[in-house]
């Protein structure tokens, strides 16, 4: 029973992790058909999003099927509920790949916006974000997730910038203003990826430490 | 231990209805802030924002502590998941409170954007599903949690008449386009407050039926 549960565990990390590399995926997927003007792989990402909510559906089931008859150990609790709340900050990240595929589609119909909006780097440091809290909880390294919550202020300055850039472009040409707001919108998606990947690593920490490092902003 | 377990249970479910109503008025704040332009009000609700993080905090550790100590049979088990999910859906809707309020303090420097928004009936229909959601779980309905699931299209379809207003308005007058993205983003916050509310509905029926309703849309 003891060493079932334990490779019970473990298919559940793997099947997470698998989750984790389709979602990073979705993401680089929509940012490119962004970027690119590509139809069809703004289209991949859409219909690829029920994989990500097969994922979801499947890891939360044997998360809680773990809890009910492992009768598990303090560390291991620990480690399950992390597990089911990066399931579902996953998830929400999917939502917001399928978010930016969407918006390209509409601003693929669009003439191309001749600025310079640093959107690839902007994702790059969002999904640098992510691939570094997964990698964090694989290794259960908490030098790695503390890394990841130091890097959250560098993508929400991208988003300001760009929302005051697209305020001023539409202000001097209003005939913008669908393009800008769902750039806008695109960079809001792409901040609340880099937020969830945030949560992971906060979840990576409470679960090595127990400690709560969730609204650290917050204290003054 | 075991009637001590389920007064435990009772006193948990009791503090998430408490932060349930905190979240509750922090939205209504929020939005009367908004509408009134009222500053005090916006000031209340992003200061109040570390009691709705701190109900978090508590709900999370006290949940866990009844995973790890209480060995809990599976109807338990399942309610208490639901707690820790509704927990972090309530902490979030706190978010897009503070989000609303900050935005209404940026609106209220500028001139009154003369024309009909609907945001009193698009806050007030988030609302009534977060509401309702909220009662689903106090007396475990079924019937009321399907009910807010029914109710998500008419937020969306507010927040869709919202986007396309302020995309011609902004057309028209792009010196109104700093009031019309800080709108659309209010709206935006609105309508993430309805999929929440969502959500917790979604808990409601998992728990009390151990049936899937997440994604229900996706199916085809």
């Amino acid at each position: 029973m003891e060493r079932h549960f334990h490779e019970e565990l473990k298919g559940l990390k793997v099947k997470l992790l698998q989750m984790g590399i389709v979602v990073e995926e979705a993401i680089e997927k929509a940012v490119e058909a962004l970027l690119e003007r590509n139809e069809k792989l703004a289209r991949d990402v859409i219909d690829e999003e029920r994989i990500i909510n097969q994922f979801e559906i499947s890891v939360d089931d044997k998360g809680h099927g773990l809890l009910a008859i492992g009768q598990p150990m303090a560390v291991d609790l620990r480690f399950i509920t992390a597990i089911l709340k990066i399931n579902n900050d996953l998830e929400r990240m999917g939502d917001h790949a399928v978010n930016i595929a969407e918006r390209a589609l509409i601003l693929m119909k669009e003439p191309p916006l001749k600025a310079n909006l640093r959107l690839p780097e902007m994702a790059e440091a969002s999904l640098k974000m992510l691939r570094e809290a997964l990698d964090s909880f694989i290794n259960e390294n908490v030098d790695l997730a503390r890394n990841v919550l130091q890097r959250d202020d560098e993508v929400d300055a991208y988003n300001d910038k760009l929302y005051l850039q697209m305020e001023e472009l539409i202000e001097e040409d209003p005939s913008l203003v669908k393009r800008g707001m769902n750039l806008v919108m695109i960079g809001h998606n792409l901040e609340r990826i880099a937020d969830l990947a945030n949560n992971i690593a906060e979840d990576v920490i409470y679960m090595k430490e127990g400690k709560e490092v969730r609204h650290h902003a917050d204290k003054d």
